[in-house]
């Protein structure tokens, strides 16, 4: 099954891709690779989860945070790819957790952004990934992941 | 034009590099890809800009220190690459920043980086990136700052 | 010399890689590269060092640390790549220290996993590095490092 018949059947829109601003851009091809900016858990332009896991935003709001994020960083690579299945291969995802004093769950939050790419890519989905706690991340964001994928 | 041109214009030399010593290098080719090692805002031997944004170090000290350390990648790069001109496609650049309790511009202090690959390599100087609120960093920096390129 | 032979000659067994577990793997190729998920000092499937650098593990410790970190990473990436000897270059190592206030020795430790790459693999096992201080690890480790590395 293609990963775009997949959305379909997981009701999941790849959601639009802001555009650029600044000097950098949300994902970008070298070779047979697209690595995609850090993503945030925003939605129609809104941050949904800000502050420290545990303390200001729970565990599983994280994981659905991760989720959230992931989906912008596939859609951003999708855009570059020319099509979500012109992505072959996950190879590795960054999980950064603004985490609280003493949190040491990064892994179960890495899980929202891990989980949802096997979902949508089977096999090809299984990826690499380096979970750690930040001290701080842009706007407050409970979580950033960043995504590098192999095309074809 | 050139990026080594520009260099020219801009008025900016790039800095000589330091004899690596131990088990790491300032920047390594792997295919067409040069890695460089993490980059501190030194110049001259000299740490320039050291302790936690903003309470010691300013988000505009902290973003100049960010581009004095790409300048240091820059420089690693390219003398792996044989010269700034066999630079390519800038891919990506992480960005860590020594944060005090509730920063969040890590942003506005990654722009320090991203904007001068973007003044030095116009279009082919626009790359993906992380910004990130670390807890500390090597000899107390304000910021820390990796890069991937792409050579020809 | 092979690195195997050099494995023979430090008296050092490559650990037993953990079948994985969940959506994310030890360690992925793509391309002619092999990259690894955050190792952590764990061993015979015991976590060694727990806490923050220095006030709960020492830097000599930590350092400890991060080489076994860095052999379950290299366990890792040989089993991808058919055996530790297909490996013929080391690319790059990230180093995350789960830094207590004011700790600024990540370079140190960040040694632990670097100089034990060049003991196996000689220069090609000179590679780049970021080593920077976050604020919490996965089950509180105090050294979570990973890898990429070239194949033929």
């Amino acid at each position: 099954m293609r990963p775009s018949d997949r959305l379909v059947e997981l009701k999941i829109d790849l959601p639009a891709i802001t555009a650029p601003v600044g000097s950098y851009v949300p994902a970008l091809r070298s070779g047979r690779h697209i690595f995609t900016s850090g993503q945030l858990p925003i939605r129609d332009g809104k941050l949904l989860y800000a502050g420290k896991v545990p303390q200001d935003v729970s565990v599983e709001e994280a994981t659905e945070g991760a989720r959230i994020a992931i989906l912008n960083g596939l859609a951003a690579a999708a855009q570059v790819a020319g099509g979500i299945d012109a992505i072959t291969q996950i190879v590795r995802v960054g999980i950064f957790v603004n985490s609280g004093a003493g949190f040491t769950k990064q892994p179960t939050v890495g899980n929202g952004a891990s989980d949802l790419l096997v979902e949508i890519f089977g096999e090809a989905g299984k990826h690499v990934r380096a979970a750690v706690g930040v001290a701080e991340l842009p706007l407050n964001a409970a979580v950033e992941v960043e995504l590098i994928v192999e095309v074809s």
